[in-house]
């Protein structure tokens, strides 16, 4: 009998560890499977690529996970520099570029796994490809980054203020480089509300940042090399950009090659991770997936979400079952000693989905306020007027604070109310809380204003 | 119209809260309220005490969250050093005498409540009463032992490896004083699970107490001091002894005024906190409370509970309407940077309850491996073996470990199974959890553990 022969495009999260999972569940004899990776690296933390950089993490080997020649272990074969820049759905066959022998090679599949991931946005802005402006989302990107904050760069500029740009600036900041952060918004990190984004900003401002806000980038300056960022107020010095402007779903292969997408923009794929081809698969930042709270189709770009997604197709195509139930938009972060997380929608969304909510925030202490370490936390709830229930949550405060965030994604993730949430059984001990927890004094607090918002809608 | 008359039984969270919560939502022209304390002071946090036995919260008053003075301002009539001994239920009148002048008085009520609190076991131990024992359960008994402390005895022994036992060993050893804790039973903290509490047991040693195990308490010796206790096996010198032998339910004055205890030797209360007697409220360590995983009545006492009941209490007599839902034992503890937590049930209480479970145990790092700070954290999760229904969780790690105990609470709390937990969408960046949270790790492990003897079952 013919082995199956099972394509992987893209080896990071999502396809390695469909490759792995469906590894495991069929033998080589049953199976083959092949991976082509555009870079040099496979299964790696493109989460800490800032940590890299800001020598917070040693050595890039440690941010990988598993190499090709671990892979290979596993009866994996994996091609390294290897783009895969056509996806023949008919006649079930993939064409690769050999990014070093510039060869093309065709390859063919009985099942395809598109694993393409997310990619930065660069916005056609004078100068964006002058040697100097880095992107951050390989593993490549952040060996050359590393090398070039190694070099010791004069100044540097970060464009935009998202996750992955405020980790960059805190990481250059450590590498006592001086340096300017510039976002067209009025805030920082606007996946979460103004309010909270204050808080972001002061410790931006508070570990020696250059904090411009409402500032689009009108040119990146040079001459052969960046010399400046330039915006309408003014020119700000720099030897060194990293673009932090968020990320888009790596679709182009798709979108070339006939694979449907989605309303997000994204590869559009069932609960099992299938798109609606016959044997073709994706995961991962390339795909669009159910946002829990609003319904819609989604695409977030985060390593956990890749992990599962990569899991689940890699257990269906080994023969189980298994489905991605959707995402709920959680996420975390740290700037210094600020660490900031929120989940479920935000303001911005609301309005966006015409919804209404009532809110609270209330500032409390990560530990009991009298033991040595307390330290300030603002945990904010939004909920449906009516109902009650939890829309979403966000939470700025020092260490200790963020985790707590997951109590308010199993609280999304099962539909509570924030009156029901008021007396749950959550841990407590002087070192790891007041006697009530934020969480619960902010669902108290959502709770009363729910309670006011019906009286007056009697 | 004549005013009615609130009488609370006790000072501390459960009865300052009731008498708070009343007071917010009935003045005192319509509610009058007056509240007998034992000590000298109200509304303080026992569980700060260990801590400030041991210099790291320095002051006392730091532990006081609302001295008699600060209820007066709100028309709390708080008459301390007053012990209440009778409760006439049909006269509706309660006997209290005043401890400092040794007067009776006698004070009618039209609402009671009573939150008389927990009291440390002291089993009929030869020399349990020797000066130089403390127990750890009320404010003064913390200002007691550090006046101990500051003393500056020579050897110390710790009676009991529960919460209490292990904090003061902690504070002790912090303070310079060579510490032997004696447990009767094989481990530390029995309300974790052996194989959890070994590593408890570790780090109790691993700040150089001198652990003793398997060994029961024979008597203290002492000649108008004590001198050592003795256990079957040794006799470990001390001036200085510490029982941490675990509370009791006070519920002295219910049993002698014929106010109704349920099965679990606490006072029955419905979920608004009300006895089986008209007019007679009850909250606090001295009610017992729906174990929301076994369907028991069982006792806690925490500090967090209490406030919660106290709160929901005062609610009730101040007109609204509010009700407890239950418990589920949700604990957590530090012994140095060891932090331990639980909640649900544990093996030993699942076996007492006739119950089968399948189990994961799995050692992961609370940031993701290459981050620094990363440390170990072992997440335990017993589960239904038939639907996978989460039983009880428990986690032993270093720092950033135990409040993901929080999420097995909230899953538990909402009924969820392991299989269910495997997708949640966590927090997730490299300072805080590895890509797949231990949380997830456990639970993923525990549900092929359920699959697998669902497949057995067959």
């Amino acid at each position: 009998m013919a082995r199956t022969r099972l394509v992987v495009v893209g080896g990071d999260a999502a396809g390695m560890s469909a490759a792995a999972q469906a590894r495991k569940r069929r033998g080589p004899e049953d199976l083959e499977i092949v991976a082509f990776e555009r870079g040099r690296h496979t299964s790696y933390s493109a989460c800490g690529l800032p940590y890299y950089a800001g020598d917070i993490v040693k050595d890039w080997r440690d941010l990988v996970a598993r190499t090709p020649e671990e892979h290979a272990k596993q009866d994996i074969e994996v091609r390294t520099r290897h783009e895969v820049d056509h996806v023949d759905l008919d006649a079930r066959r993939v064409r690769a570029r050999d990014l070093d022998g510039d060869r093309v090679v065709e390859e063919p599949w009985d099942l395809l796994v598109v694993a393409t991931g997310s990619e930065p946005l660069r916005p056609p802005i004078d100068g964006i490809d002058l040697p100097g402006v880095y992107g951050l989302s390989v593993l490549q990107d952040g060996i050359e980054l590393r090398k070039a904050v190694d070099a010791g760069p004069e100044r540097a500029v970060i464009v935009g203020g998202g996750y992955i740009g405020l980790e960059a600036a805190e990481a250059l900041v450590h590498r006592g480089i001086p340096t300017a952060l510039v976002e067209a918004a009025p805030q920082v990190m606007n996946r979460i509300d103004p309010d909270m984004g204050e808080l972001v900003s002061e410790a931006v401002r508070g570990i020696g940042v250059e904090l411009h806000l409402e500032e689009e980038v009108e040119a990146i300056e040079g001459d052969g090399r960046v010399r400046a960022v330039r915006t309408a107020e003014r020119t700000l010095e720099a030897d060194l950009v990293v673009l932090g402007l968020g990320t888009q779903p790596a679709v182009g292969l798709a979108e070339a090659s006939g694979i449907e997408l989605g309303q997000s923009g994204a590869i559009a794929v069932n609960p099992r991770m299938q798109t609606r081809h016959d044997g073709v698969w994706a995961a991962g930042d390339c795909t669009e997936a159910r946002h829990l709270v609003s319904g819609k189709p989604v695409s977030y770009h985060l390593g956990t979400i890749a992990n599962k997604q990569g899991r689940i197709c890699g257990i269906n195509i080994g023969g189980g079952y298994a489905t991605f139930p959707g995402v709920l938009g959680t996420a975390v972060s740290k700037v210094c000693d600020v660490e900031v997380a929120r989940t479920g929608l935000s303001e911005a969304e609301l309005v966006d989905l015409g919804l209404e909510w009532e809110q609270a925030a209330v500032d409390s202490t990560t530990r009991a306020g009298y033991f040595p370490g307390a330290a300030p936390i603002r945990t904010k709830v939004l909920a449906d007027p009516r109902s009650g229930r939890v829309l979403g949550a966000q939470i700025v405060g020092k260490e200790g604070a963020a985790k707590r965030i997951d109590v308010f994604a199993m609280a999304i993730w099962n539909g509570m109310t924030v009156q029901g949430m008021v007396n749950l059984d959550l841990s407590y001990a002087p070192p790891f809380s007041p006697v009530w927890d934020p969480v619960l004094i902010a669902a108290r607090k959502a709770a009363e204003q729910v309670e006011r918002s019906l009286g007056e809608h009697l």
